[in-house]
């Protein structure tokens, strides 16, 4: 986002000032840049060219772009630089196109800087001290509530509201305002009731290990609401939560070999029901970003189709997948929870697992409402309200979940 | 899938005869198979184990399954195995627990080798001899024929349906048969009308260079269908069609450092409405499986952020997304296409990029209504009807998108 007017007021934060520019030239492929603070850095020529996003370049953000890659010879070049506006940068091109660049943004970038990528904060049993709770009036009227809820989501990958109508419409009212809900084959909104003869494991009273949803999809259900309408107090079905980033790191501390196998030997999941649905995915159980940390998790021990893998590895891929489920069943890992009318509780269906332990159908119906919104919208609704309310948090890459 | 009884009648395609074990018998962390053809094969004995899907352990499939990885040790071990039932296999473990496998399906996992992946077929300017063109009446009412046009989806992720009525219910009726409809931010099926000051680059009169819609998601949209309402003939607005795995597998012959690149350097695409939306992903353009192949690609260079790479990396980054666009730009590599009312063209929006011609907006109004299906609905509806028309088909590990 360079020279996009409605960021011009929004300078990166941090140790860099306001003008951070004192001069520029050009020097072949690159520009040399001196800085005020006595520094120096570097830019590609190129890069620079195709950074510009004026009325004739078009502006990326909103797809009205006109200049494309292809449009920017290897051989661009600018005849000269004006610093003469405080705070901007103009350069001047062979073929006579002025691009206007926000001096701070463009700091951005000196020497190819990666971007800033947002760190997640674990947790164990521990977290009730750290559980964000934020009430449903709050949210559901007040932006600053909503962009602190989703903050909470953001940095723990769950979080609580309380005080929600035990009504069916309250379900989706306060859903709504994280994103647009996503419609499943069960409904957009939809009902969990403990009875017999269930057709998923979720609808019945058995005890679940911690899971993520549907991990034979190629791309898993993102944030989930488990909206309590009834829970039969003293009969059991406590809510198991466990952080799978928490898990992760665990694994790779003590057993490096079996972590780095769950981050490039695809493992498949499944889930048939004949003549309906037939899902199948081949999926790493942890995804790895660029820099190596665990942006998401998928993990249902039901649903593991017996695996393929050649013969001296499927050993270790069994060890991996046991030494996994070990953690995720180990009390110390899980937050544990009785879930009461009237909360709802939001959890990253990519980073954290949920599980609950088993309960007697016959003392207490249990229902739960719960939907889903895609990760993707639920960001989406993060750094549109950090605009407003923590701007120098609008732009970090935060975990993009669980991917191949 | 092992002594799954509704699979039981069915058996691995090929050369593998109905009964291929002639003994098995325990070889510590091993189980030694003696094969009917005179060869030998290997099993881990832990892996047949977990292999088990009696009632007892539980079905994967379903996901009423209650052994887990967990559950078998290192140690456990086969007192000995039964094979005289025809086309059957039990192991006897030292616990007294009884395991029964289905003889072809266990062939199939035999020295670990791996899935059978299947292998699309691509295409360029020539597509229209192969292009697949089913019949609106004969989709919506035959299962058969669905399943052929769910078939060329797979073999060349697009096809063409006709004589769909032009009228707005026809369009989620026949789309509804591949899928559950997705809903977007702009509904399940939308319009999209030539008008001035349009907000999205889709809804003016430009020209579009072949792109994938919404890359900046972190799940881009799957299937896309394109019902045609009013075209406008003579006025432009002509379909450019690019298979986005033969530009990429061009790349990897005439530049295999650059598309080595779009492989593993995350690309950045954004979107974003001031206050509404903001979505960012840093995504690989190109993705590969465990076997090198192209899965799925991603690209908009309408939706490009200035990106982030290593000064180093930054001009052959740039080169290679140049180098893209000119492919795609290519005619050689575009399939085009005048669309008729009447027509609905369905493509995988993570194999296949759309474009059109620039047209003029005032010689005629020009109508399309469009909706998205996910990937991996449309792969469970091809799966599922496989196992009736095309048993041998079902299983094969099908290309999974555009994944990061």
């Amino acid at each position: 986002m360079l020279d996009t007017p409605k960021h011009a007021d929004q300078h990166i934060p941090g140790a860099i000032p306001a003008t951070p520019i004192r001069a520029m030239r050009a020097e072949g492929t690159r520009v040399a840049v001196d800085l005020a603070d006595g520094g120096s850095a570097k830019l590609s020529t190129r890069w620079l060219r195709l950074a510009c996003e004026c009325e004739l370049c078009g502006d990326t953000a909103s797809g009205k772009r006109w200049l494309t890659p292809a449009d920017v010879g290897k051989t661009v070049h600018a005849e000269s630089f004006d610093l003469s506006t405080p705070g901007q940068v103009s350069a001047i091109w062979q073929d006579g196109h002025v691009s206007r660049y926000d001096a701070a943004a463009l700091a951005s970038h000196f020497d190819g800087s990666g971007p800033i990528r947002f760190q997640p904060r674990l947790w164990s049993s521990d977290l009730s001290g750290q559980l964000g709770r934020f009430a449903f009036d709050a949210v559901v009227a007040d932006d600053a509530a909503l962009f602190a809820s989703l903050r909470a989501l953001r940095d723990h990958g769950i979080a609580m509201l309380t005080g929600v109508p035990a009504e069916a419409e309250a379900t989706a009212r306060v859903a709504g305002r994280y994103g647009p809900i996503r419609e499943t084959s069960y409904g957009k909104v939809f009902d969990l009731i403990s009875r017999p003869d269930a057709r998923v494991a979720g609808e019945t009273a058995r005890a679940q290990i911690p899971h993520t949803d549907e991990p034979f999809r190629y791309s898993p259900p993102g944030f989930i609401f488990f909206h309590a309408i009834r829970t039969g107090a003293g009969s059991g079905g406590t809510s198991l939560m466990v952080d799978g980033f928490h898990v992760a790191e665990l694994m790779r501390t003590h057993s490096p070999e079996l972590f780095d196998l769950l981050t490039r030997h695809g493992v498949t999941f499944h889930r048939e029901h004949s003549g309906e649905v037939f899902f199948s995915a081949e999926a790493h159980v942890f995804s790895l970003d660029a820099a190596g940390a665990v942006t998401g998790i998928r993990f249902n021990d039901r649903c593991l189709a017996p695996q393929s893998a050649p013969l001296d590895r499927i050993d270790d891929l069994t060890e991996a997948l046991a030494e996994l489920t070990r953690l995720i069943r180990d009390p110390q890992n899980q937050f544990q929870h009785q879930l009461q009318p009237g909360e709802v509780l939001v959890f990253d269906n990519q980073r954290v697992l949920h599980g609950r332990t088993e309960f007697d159908p016959t003392l207490a119906v249990r229902h739960l409402r719960s939907c889903n919104i895609d990760r993707d919208g639920v960001h989406s609704a993060f750094r549109s309200l950090a605009r407003r309310f923590a701007p120098e948090e609008a732009e970090a890459v935060l975990y993009q979940g669980a991917i191949f």
